[in-house]
Parts: C-alpha cells; structure tokens; sequence
C-alpha cells in the first residue's frame, strides 16, 4: 500500500530558492589575493542564478540534458553556476584544469559539452585545445583574462558580466525527475580513459543533507567553510550544495592555493571549518611554523582524498587546536564514505586509534568487504576484503558518452554494489581501514596479503630506506609476495634478517621467499610507487631476485 | 537524461540494519519507576525486531500492508515495534493511549488493524472495547499486566516475550519501494472523524535525517534524547528513526510522566536533549522549583505542539541553563516543520525575538502564505496568510479507510499543498510567527484581523480577566469581531474604555464595535475557548451585545 505523502522531488533547484530566500544573509566571499575580498551574498547569488539561467537559454539556447561544463576556481561565479546549470534542467560538468591537455580534450568530447564557463585566467591554457573541441559551441569568459587568446577560435565568446546584465530575475524552473543528471565529473584514473559520474538531483540533495549531518560535517550559518578541495573535484565534496541548504557561509580561494595565501584568509576571514587534501594541509602547517598566524578561528578540518599521516593529525591537534577528521570517499560515491570521528566515549589513545581510520560510514553508505572468494567477509576488524558499497548516492555506471548506454565495467561493479578497488577490514562497531589497494593485493593460496603492510613493517627496519612489496606468479599458491628493497646509504642487511624481522610482526605464510635490492623503487608521475612497472621488470627477468 | 546513480530505495529497514550494525553499542534505557532501569543496546534490538518480524509472520500470518497497531508507552520494546513491523512490509499504526473509547475503536476499525501490540499496564482500558474491534485478530501483550480482563476475548492472546524467544535471528527483509506505507498515526481533530496520515518509508527516511541536521536538533552519539513526547503522538517527533540513524542513545520515561519522575530520571541518567509539548516543561520548572535536582547534562529542549510561553523559556534559559527550543509541526508534516533557532549575529534581545517566533523551515519544508483573496503574500514580517506547506515529508491526503482511495478534502489540500490551518506572518529572512487558526481569523472587507492578537491586547487591560474574539456577520464588511470579555473581580470598565484601550494597539479598523461581557468564556475540554459555541450563542441571540 503507498503512503499518503506528498510525491516532492528532491532537486537541487529547491536547494537554491531554500537558500536565496531563507538563508539570503549568508555569503560567499572570494579571496582576490590583494585588496578586499569580493563578498556575495545567497540573495543575490540566487538572483544571479537566476540571470545565468536565462541568458544561457536565451542567448545561448541551452536546452534540457544539455552539458554545460565549468573550467574555473573556487569562486562565487562558480557557485552561480553550480545552480543556475542543474536548475534549468541542463547538466553542469565540472572540468579539472589540473589534467593533462589530451585527457581534458578526450573528457569534453567524450560528455559533448555545447558551453564552457572560463575563468579568463585559465584562457591559455583552454585555447590551445579549442580546435579539437568539437561540440564546444559557446566560452563564456568570466572574471578578467586575456581574451586575445581566442581571437579566430570557433567557439563564440561571451563575457560573463555582459550575458547576465539586463536578465530577467525570475524563471519558471522545470518540475524535474530527482533522478535525472544535474551534474558530472570524470575520474582521472591511472588506467584507462577517464570515467563520467553522472550524479543525479536526488544524490545531490540527500548528499547535502549528510554533509551538514553531525556525524558528518556538522555545519550550520554560524559557519564559515573554507573549501580548498576545488569545485572541480567531485562538486568540492558537497559543500556548495549543502551551503545552500542550510546557510553555511563559504570562503573561496579562488586560484590563490599557495600556503601563504591560505594562511593570510584564514588569518583574515576567520572560517570555522575546512576541507582539503593532506598535501595542502602539510603545506600549511609548514607555512604556520615558519610564519605564524592566527588560525584559532578554525574548529575542525577534513582531510580525504588520500590517507593522511597520523603525524599531520596530531600536529595540528596539539600545535594548532584543530580537530582534523578524515574522509574517505571517491568522484564515484558524491564522494562522502566514511568520516572518522571517534565513538561517544573513546578518549585519549582509544580516540586517536578511531581517527586514524578512515571512520565510520552513514545510514545510506552500506558497506560490505567481499573475499579472495567472493564471499562476504565479518566485521571483526581482522578479515580483509575488497571494499563494495551501495547507496542513493553511489554510483550505479558511468556515462557511456554522448547518447550511449551507460557502462558498467565488471571490474567496478558488482551486483548492483560498486568496486571500490580498495581493500580493508571494518571493526565490529563499524570503523573502516583501508589496507590495501585491490590490484596491489596478494592473492596467496585462497588468502590475502596486503602488500601495504609488508612494506610498511619493512621500511620501520632501521637499514631498509624504502621497500615495495608486489603480487608475482607462483605455481604452488596462485601469487606469492615479491619485496624489493631500497637499503640506507651506507647500511647492509640480508635477506634472512628481514625474513625474521618480518616473521615476527606478521603470520609466516605472508613473509616472502622472493627479494630483490634495487638502487629506486620506480615511481609514478605523483611519487607513488608504480607497482606495474616492477611486475613488469620482474616478468622480463630484469630483477636479480633471490629465493630464500 | 538519467544520471548514473544507483537506485537504492529510502528504507526504515536501511536504518534499522544500520543502527544496529554501525551504532550497536548505543543504549535505549527504560525507566522503571523504581531500582535500575532496563539497557537495551541498539545490537540488541536490532535481534528483537527481527524475531519479532518473525514471529508476527510465523505466528500472527502478519502479510505486506497489514496494519500491525501499538498501544504502548515509550520504552525499548515500542521501539523493535517501530523498526520490526515497517521492515517486513507491514504498517506500524500507533494509537494514541489518551483518547476516549469511541474514537480508538473508530481509528482501530478504520484502519483495519490486524494485530494490536499492547502495554499490560494499559489492558483494563483496550478490554472494554476489543467486543467492537471487528478487524483484530491478534494481542500481544507486553510486559506485565492483569491479562484476566482478557478472559473470553475474541482475539488470540501473545505474550511478547514468549513470542520472540527462540525466534530466529535472521529475517530477509523484503525489498521495498520507498513510497510504500511503514507507519499511521491519526489526528485527532476537533471536528468531523479523526483522520489517518500514513508515512512513507522515504518521508520517514529523510525526516531522521532532518532530525540529526545542526538546524534542527543537532543529535548524535555523544547524547542522550529523552522523548517525553509520546512515541504514538507523530512518532515521538521522528526521534526513534533518528536515533538509529547516527547512534544517538534514548531515554524513555515508560508510563512515568509526572513531573517528579521526571526530574529524577534527568538527575539519574543525564540525558543531553529533550523533547516535550509546553505542559510538561511548565510541571517540570514547577516541581525543580518546589524540589531542586541535577538538570544540567541537558543541553536543548525541543518544546512544540502548542507555541510555548515566553516566560518559560526565559526561566530555563536563565535559572537552569537549558536552550529551549521551539518547533512548528503538525501530524501531517511528519512533524517537523521550523525550529527557532536564531540566526547566526543575532544576539541577546534579538536572539530572543527569533526565539519567539516559530522559527526557520529546513529546505524540505516549502512554506508559502495564502492571503484572503487566494493571493500569494509577501515574506514581509506583516502580510498574513494562511500556511501552506509542500514537501517530501508532508501528507498529500489522508487514508481513505480499508481499501479505499485516499482522501483530499478541500479545506485540507490545496492545489499540491497541505493547509496548515494555521494564519501567520513570515519574516524577510524566513521567520514564521503564527498569529492565529485559520477558522478563527475575522475576514473584514478583504483584510483579515487575527481573534488572538485582539485577546492578548484586551487581556493586558488590569481590569479584564479573559477575552475571546470571534468573528460574526457583519452586511457591509463581510465579517466583523464580537469582542466578549470577563472582567475581574471586582473591576468596572465601560467598553468605550477598552475600545480606545485597543485603538492605541492595533489599526481602528481592527477595533470591534460589538462587545459583550460575560461570566466566563466557554471551553473546550482541554481548556481552551471554545469559539463554536460563542459563535453559536451570538447567532442565537444569547449574548446581549452592545454596538458602539
């Protein structure tokens, strides 16, 4: 039997008119790098909102599924964007101004987007690649740049200031499906073309509703965020969107990301709240330490996008005063998975142990860890598997490009669950750590050995300066570890003293019989260790291994 | 174009299994009126659900869409009914324990419940009416009771626990659509048949969100709720279903209400927050005044279901250090509507006056004013209108009975709105301050004059007692209001007095020129003015009115 409720769609549109109207007094300041900071109000971003969506349909002749993309800073013009594109009806696709030049084509080509938003700083490095950007058909240029640039490029050019003069401030927005696309951003993954994740009005929303949940972020317009993860990257983790909903004001950084920059707004604007990856954060305590700065306004940091060093976390804990609380998530899961604040309860040690998980997941994020055989294994903080969750806001395919079906590799999804293609294990009261890369796991004999841990129980040895462990054929067990070491300068160990070292910190049947000393653990182009290369290596016989 | 998210429905079960998992450790204590209370771990009420689940198919032949009623207290088995019953499929129908014989057995009968779920302490009232409840088959009585009042009743008698033990613990929760029934709750009106809102999983769902939303009542595992507001009054305002969602651990008062109780209940087991409707808190103050206890592990106090005295909240605001928090909602809205917390910079006097009013709606919560002539009115501080509200978790018609279709009645549902039946004015920053019940506002000359702003002006006069305005035909004006006043004893005052008295309050065309004294307003039998029957006596010729 169905209930009686009212059948309200849950749109990002309603979060817009939510925002302008009873939130109007919150603001969005953008840091110029010098001078005033230019300060927006919701009001009138909404009516703004309100003009982009006219011009874009007006002058533009933006219609319904139409993919309007954003090269663009943090900034408040990006927050009109994120509105007005999805509100219309269109699909707002965020570009990542950090790729390659080839990946950033294949991307626009591959979603077809019919406009750019352009922040003009950002014109030289778009206008090289207009040629091949076949479905582009409008640049809307917005802030100062040099336009020459573009002179004779097929696109025609808008400024951004000019489209939304004179626009009407009301517009009748379409009673949309929650389930259609309001928004998509592509992974850059290490293999393969890049992926679209098409995020629908209801993900959206129910993802703003957690962002701002206590056990999440805890925001309310008492707050000032400053997200320094850019709006390119999986919509800043939500924050634009759950802003809106709730009042939450926002600091922009614009393109001024350097630690001095963030430390001078933090200093000057006094948010109350943060989010980035832990290579800015490392970069800010850093720039604290050399020239001090009064951060105290700040109460809490979220760091995701990669683990961060539980060294960072207490420094800025103890130095600074600042709750830093990790996230895990990915552009597949809006990305908000987990958050790793510590039980009601824990303290001291205990809690320091729970933050440095990657947390504990929400209501709609159901989690489950499948097996070296396919089955589900417990939460007993113990039994590795692979990663896999389900929920409204989780990716279910990617876009298949322009009028195709969507796709669904076999390799990310599983039954309905996505892949994460990360490997750990859950606590029984719920907490994730992540081991382990899927592909970087060694499958032995029916079990799994973490490559991650052998090599972090191995570089603790005081000889050992860097230590890579990768998954090698082995007749007998399926794989078997093969661990190649990077010695000190100067020290000498062999191989049996690291087989005992091992032998005591993990189980036996995980120590490898397999070593090779190499000068360089080879390294991808963000320093991680390139693991292929060393199968590689390995298979062409280019390693001296020895078998003990 | 469709996004590419996974289609995972909003389920009540979703929280269960969650809360149960990931919050296994929170508690829900149950107060026992004497010696410890009763601890059950969320863990282990997720286990009861399920062999209640069980049992209620096994045993009971509980199917989809039956109606599975409650007539319990709040406490920690009303709570495996809450989650058990809607995680089968079935609809979890509370009843309110308060009304009087005739209406239960008309809602009983109406919805066509199958089972009734019900507290031993309440049988010497169910058992008199069980000859007239035609539809069930089934009680199962819970905790200890004289079950001989059940001798010779038609419906088979359970007892609770010997119903679940040995049940199993695994129970494969149907799939469910999210728009589907898990729980009713009627209304009781003053007028015509009570009416029944039947909540879906997905209103359900994202209210609990809400819930635990920093704008609203800001919950999680670090607190201890204590909802004194009954879990058969809409849903103990979502707490049950939030709690589960973050781990936030509930207090419940069982049968104990009366003030001492309750103060001894907060002294003993700290809860953080509450929840109550104003009376409560009043015989709280008045008993904490009379014998002082430990109150201050609470934080917030969530006061709704009538506008709160002012007064009141000052007092625990300035002698005990509680926020009182005032909320806006109705059976139909799930209940949360606004909360009135104030903006953030509004401090002291003018945090005060936020707090008056019946605050902010969330973004789920679409509200719009509906003027005298049908118009849309302006959120202007002043223009008033009737409340309408729209929104995923608001009613859209009520149940139709057994069978039949659901019911929208005109004065009920407008247009794809719910009629609040509450007049009001809305501040520029979305403030709601309710001024009067729509059926009692005087509509003059396409104005409207609000009956209970005119009665607080008259019972600030030193020589008035009580007074109730209503509205009467008026030829030129449309209506017009009669102004009845009690007067003090003792006190003389002549109208003329009392009519300039107003004249400096509120517009002279909003002074009546009908007046009448009599010995004491009429009341309903919760004390309040009784407006039909005023009404009917001046119709009547009862009242001797003067006309100035």
């Amino acid at each position: 039997m169905l209930s009686t409720m009212q059948d309200v769609p849950l749109t990002v549109t309603r979060i817009l008119v939510h925002g302008a109207l009873v939130h109007g007094r919150s603001q969005v300041t953008t840091w110029t790098g010098e001078g005033e900071p230019r300060r927006r109000s919701f009001r009138d971003i909404g009516i703004r909102a309100v003009q982009l969506a006219n011009a874009l349909r007006d002058e533009l002749g933006v219609a319904p599924d139409d993919r309007v993309a954003t090269l663009m800073w943090n900034n408040a013009e990006h927050v009109e964007a994120y509105f007005a594109i999805p509100a219309m009806g269109a699909v707002l696709h965020t570009l990542n101004l950090r790729l390659p030049a080839e990946q950033l084509t294949w991307i626009v080509n591959h979603a077809a987007d019919r406009v750019i938003l352009v922040n003009g700083t950002l014109l030289p490095m778009l206008a090289p690649l207009l040629p091949r950007l076949e479905s582009v058909e409008h640049l809307v240029v917005v802030g100062p740049g040099d336009t020459s640039v573009l002179d004779g490029c097929r696109p025609t050019v808008h400024e951004y200031e000019s489209l939304l003069a004179d626009r009407p401030r009301r517009y009748d927005w379409p009673e949309l499906d929650e389930r259609q696309a309001a928004a998509m951003c592509y992974t850059s993954g290490t293999t393969g073309d890049p992926k679209g994740v098409v995020y629908s009005h209801r993900s959206i929303y129910l993802h703003s509703m957690q962002v701002n949940m206590g056990e999440s972020f805890s925001l309310s317009d008492r707050d000032t965020t400053l997200p320094i993860v850019p709006m390119f990257h999986v919509n800043a983790w939500g924050i634009p969107h759950a802003a809106f909903m709730t009042g939450i004001n926002m600091l922009m950084t614009d393109r001024f990301l350097q630690p001095a920059a963030i430390a001078e707004m933090i200093e000057a604007e006094r948010p109350t709240h943060a989010a980035a990856v832990p290579t800015i954060w490392q970069g800010l305590l850093d720039e604290l330490d050399a020239r001090p700065r009064d951060v105290s306004s700040v109460r809490q940091v979220i760091i995701g996008g990669s683990a961060c060093p539980p060294s960072l976390m207490r420094d800025f804990q103890e130095r600074h005063g600042i709750e830093v609380c990790h996230a895990w998530g990915m552009t597949e899961t809006s990305p908000l998975g987990t958050t790793s604040h510590p039980p009601a309860g824990a303290e001291g040690d205990e809690a320091w142990a729970y933050r440095f998980t990657q947390g504990r997941f929400p209501a709609s994020v159901e989690p489950r860890l499948i097996g070296p055989s396919g089955e589900v294994m417990p939460w007993d903080g113990e039994s590795a598997g692979e990663l896999e969750v389900r929920g409204p806001w989780i990716a279910g395919a990617y876009f298949g490009g322009a009028g195709a079906e969507p796709l669904t590799p076999e390799d990310k999804f599983h039954d309905g669950w996505l892949r994460t293609g990360d490997v750990g294990v859950i606590s029984p009261d719920g907490y994730l750590t992540l081991t382990d890369r899927a592909k970087d796991v060694i499958k032995s004999g029916g079990e799994w050995i973490s490559s991650v841990e052998l090599e972090n129980h191995l570089m603790a040895h005081p000889d050992v300066a860097e230590a890579a462990v990768v998954a090698v054929p082995d007749e007998k067990w399926g794989e078997r570890p093969l661990a190649t070491v990077v010695l000190r300068e100067g020290a000498s160990v062999d191989y049996a003293t690291l087989r005992v070292f091992l032998s005591e910190r993990v189980a036996r049947w995980q120590v490898p019989e397999r070593w090779t000393i190499v000068p360089a653990v080879p390294k991808t182009s963000v320093g991680k260790f390139d693991k292929k290369v060393i199968r590689r290596q390995y298979a062409d016989g280019q390693l001296d291994v020895t078998l003990l």
